[in-house]
């Protein structure tokens, strides 16, 4: 689980949860360290203190703001040992993943904003230059380090100019398509450039595979073995076996500040480092919602959302059918793969770790000789894989099935935004993009996908509470881009896609009582095509058209209706997200200023003559 | 140059470039081969034969309609000596780079496409099942074999099948994201998957990078050096020395099938094998136009493109300014970097191989830092970048400049297709998406671009024959989303974006003498938003608004257009591509079949009243 919590409910919760520490447990080293040069000043004894702090500091943060916890607790003193060495910001470092980026803000100005609750939100949980200049990107999705530190690293040379360059990728990162990309290509720059490997043998859920293999072999022979991947490439290679320990980060990194070539200095520290439940459960304390010291040990009741629908009806298909497989991209958390679904699927389930665009293609290659693949990934991580989308799943017709969680406008960072699958996913030939507004639909829709063999097919998982109907949905989802017309109306037509569903009925109610209007009520189904004979229907006894889509509406669906409508008399309204990077602005506002609330729709229904 | 030439301007060079090669010059070996079966009743010395008939017929092919030449005539052995040893098509061979295909469409039944002129356009330049029971998926991009492979292994052991599964990858196509995270994941499969890299050390221009250092320290070291990068990831290791060499190969691929897991053989071929010219210059050779047999050896005269002049103004910027750099993702020959460029561009350009995401992280990290980089990719490659455009330029703000070459509807292979950049850039907030009409148009937004410190910045280079105003364009285009008004008019309003700028002039004239209406002409200029202003002012005297532009209609410019006037009496009209994946469709059926001919279009407006 990558995403935060929108500002204002992390502010409510901060005012409302009882933080398990209190003022006045800081020792004096944390009081005084309020920038890189105190840390500096500091030896050996007061920078263990420190990092004790640091922890109190982000448990306590966390655990009344929510956050990441484990990657941060994590890294506290290899970010203590880098400000000690390095000379931030004239010497760069990138983070990478940037959620493990809290220490880093601890020492560089904003420890304000972890100790006192009130200033939790004034940071964002993620590398941002407009927060400090010891940071050099915004970013919040993964493996980008090494791309954006080698660019940094061949400027500097350009311009004749000398500092240091440091890269911190890890967490499982290094295994995204861009990080090792970035790693090869950074081998070869012939200059300065440092790549720190926090290696906790994780990502967010334990990792496989080959890159991996390759650090388990290197931490098991102390970094010793013959096949070392990094020299292979070029290389210089460094080995701290215990990357927790300040004294012998703040050695090696002193050895290779100012190093005239690539170099690859590989940490082995523990996550969750100094809290024992996020030791021991690594996955679990990844992050956390607010609360969570009080929650521990609790049993928590099993509640229905669309992750557990989602994941209890897989289990069920493979059950019966052992060529079903579900396939996640390091976020099986998130989508609702539990540890127990996972045990249950067995050879059935794929963690394939941070690479999304090998996700794409394992599952076209699966569907393609006969396998039931279903892949279930993140909106926001859905934009690593249009290439694989466009050809290795589109073009081929692979009849696999693609479930994108967490799409829709929110209060969430802009780095991790769900508003642009649709323009992404939709606008895509072949590709079938289903929007359900319901369980019964949903399950429906998954069904027909999982077991159809003519189409790449995608699936908006809706978001939010479960809605049901109580009826089992036998749609035929072949007969494409067919309309669902809920009610047939006149005047005024409502064509409401997916999570927008039930706002598009609430505005038909409306419209009713108030307006005495009886408005048509479509549920379009598809994303990714429209319905021609029902549009041209509607220009019976029809003047206005409306569309609501929970994303953004360049490039979107509403788009597709009103170029469908432009040379007619129809007149269209398209409601959704403005083309706009928003950042932890509230989900409240957001509706009001893109009028996505009933009232104001039907406010501009009227105005519109 | 990864692209083929359209089906027809191919046939009408089968029919009448003089071919160097006459019927009847293939063994009686050649003609009895039809089919794998037929490969594994040769011995040895018939094979090499074989190879020999097959480069001929190889060099026979492009000679006349044109394609891939180095690559293929590379794999040669390798073809035969996977066909001898495994059992197409129940074993499974996944092309990667599929442009390497050729030796295998030869012994796979499409022999006669090679050897008849007429029946050249019969098949595709890659891989299609469509053609064949032994292609297994419809590739063109590279780096998708090992997800794509890994997929069909998977799918085989959860249904208890027993066969091999070939993944033949190389040419440079090993440093792509994809083929990365594919060859990590291949190595915890725990079953039969059998990876060839095809070492030539080459992409289409040289490699560079840590990948390929690790591939020259196991040439060199003849396969025994400690460092393996396949070992580090788990895989068991062979090494072919001369991969031209069909016994070795044999010897070796027998080692590995039925492995029961992942295995790398890696086989040092040499690109161009057999055609001397090939040999000496493997970067010309990669690909090739009709006739160059007989143009071998003569100077070709410089013509003026919109490739020399991208380059010549680059070069000419960098003379001046030591920050100025110019980057490639491996097809420097497409966009007109050639050697003489790259050599006086010296430090300030980079080719970072194939890996197109490094490439936008690269020009990002470089443009965040001060220097003031220039990348140049192929529309369709640009699709692998969509999350490094978003996050790492787009969010970041990062003043890079973005040249995209080749859009535009073309006659193009389905998977080389130039019609999606404008949905794919233009809808990612913060871009600014340019389209250029003429040379000094253009060289006003590169400099512009180059020299701002604003905006992520993409420009949509223009295509085809190049458009002169003899005028210096001073625009200053800071002024975000300003049309330029070409002719102010009524009644009707032309806006042409780009390409089609010439194609809105023509139906400007045509409404003109045919019509006797002064339609109003626009130059849009960005693609990445419009100028509400005057589209406001269109209202008061025009009733129809049409837009062309030169890609495709789903998620495009003209959508932005129809959904500005949806909720007004303006009516609009939108002329583009349909969103369909066309294959080697001549380019004058698709302009008939989407109406971007101005006798079309004007019967189009005359027939919306």
């Amino acid at each position: 689980m990558k995403k935060r919590i929108a500002v204002t409910t992390a502010l409510i919760l901060a005012l409302t949860v009882p933080s398990a520490f209190s003022a006045g447990q800081y020792s004096p080293v944390f009081d005084k360290v309020n920038s890189p040069q105190d840390v500096k000043k500091l030896n050996t004894s007061e920078m263990n203190i420190l990092a004790k702090d640091i922890r109190t500091a982000i448990l306590n943060k966390v655990n009344t703001a929510g956050g990441h916890l484990g990657p941060d607790l994590g890294i506290v003193e290899t970010t203590i040992a880098l400000h000690y060495v390095f000379n931030s910001p004239q010497d760069k470092i990138v983070y990478d993943v940037s959620h493990q980026i809290y220490p880093h803000k601890i020492l560089t100005g904003r420890k304000d904003a972890f100790v006192n609750p009130l200033a939790h939100p004034e940071i964002t949980g993620y590398s941002n230059p407009n927060e400090s200049p010891h940071d050099n990107f915004i970013l919040g999705h993964t493996s980008t380090s090494l791309s954006l530190a080698s660019g940094m690293a061949k400027a500097r040379d350009l311009k004749k100019e000398k500092y240091n360059v440091v890269a911190l990728i890890g967490d499982g990162s290094l295994s995204g398509g861009e990080a090792l990309e970035g790693l090869s290509n950074a081998a070869v720059l012939n200059s300065n450039m440092i790549i720190i490997v926090n290696d906790n043998s994780m990502a967010i859920a334990p990792v496989e595979g080959g890159i991996y293999n390759s650090l388990a072999i290197l931490r098991e022979t102390k970094g010793q073995t013959k096949d070392n991947i990094f020299k292979s490439m070029g290389y210089d290679y460094y080995y701290v076996e215990d990357g927790n320990n300040v004294e012998s980060l703040i050695k090696t990194f002193t050895k290779v500040k100012d190093s005239n070539k690539p170099v690859v200095v590989h940490i082995h520290t523990l996550k969750g480092k100094g809290y024992e439940p996020a030791e021991q459960d690594k996955e679990t304390y990844h992050w956390q919602l607010p609360g969570f010291i009080e929650r521990a040990g609790k049993v928590q009741p099993k509640v229905e959302t669309y992750n557990t629908i989602t994941n209890d009806f897989i289990l069920s298909k493979k059950k019966k059918d052992p060529s079903v497989i579900a396939v996640s991209p390091a976020t099986p958390g998130a989508t609702g793969m539990t540890k127990d679904f996972r045990k249950q699927m067995g050879e059935n389930y794929t963690d394939v770790g941070i690479a999304e665009q090998h996700a794409v293609g394992y599952v076209s290659g699966l569907a393609s000789n006969g396998a039931k693949p279903i892949l279930e990934v993140m909106s926001s991580f859905i934009q690593r894989t249009y290439d694989q989308l466009s050809q290795d799943f589109a073009i081929n017709k692979a009849p696999a099935t693609i479930l994108v969680f967490g799409g829709g406008i929110s209060g969430t960072d802009v780095t991790h935004l769900g508003i642009f699958d649709i323009p992404l996913i939709s606008n895509i030939p072949n590709i079938v993009y289903l929007a359900p507004t319901n369980k019964e639909e949903y399950l429906g829709m998954l069904n027909w996908a999982i077991e159809q063999k003519d189409y790449p097919v995608a699936i908006r998982v809706p978001s939010g509470k479960v809605i049901k109907t109580g009826r089992v949905d036998k749609t035929n989802y072949s007969d494409l881009n067919k309309f669902k017309i809920e009610n047939k109306g006149d005047t005024i037509a409502i064509i409401a896609a997916g999570n927008f569903y039930k706002l598009g009925k609430e505005v038909q109610e409306k419209l009713k009582k108030e307006q005495n209007i009886n408005a048509t009520l479509i549920n379009p189904v598809y994303l990714s095509g429209i319905d021609k004979q029902a549009l041209e229907d509607l220009k019976k006894n029809h003047r206005l058209v409306i569309t609501l889509e929970d994303g953004c509406l360049a490039g979107g669906y509403g788009e597709k209706i009103s170029r469908y409508y432009a040379n007619s008399g129809m007149k269209v309204l398209n409601f959704g997200a403005d083309k706009e990077f928003t950042d932890r602005v509230p989900l409240e506002e957001l509706y009001k200023k893109y009028h996505l609330t009933s009232d104001l729709i039907v406010e501009d229904i009227m105005n519109t003559k």
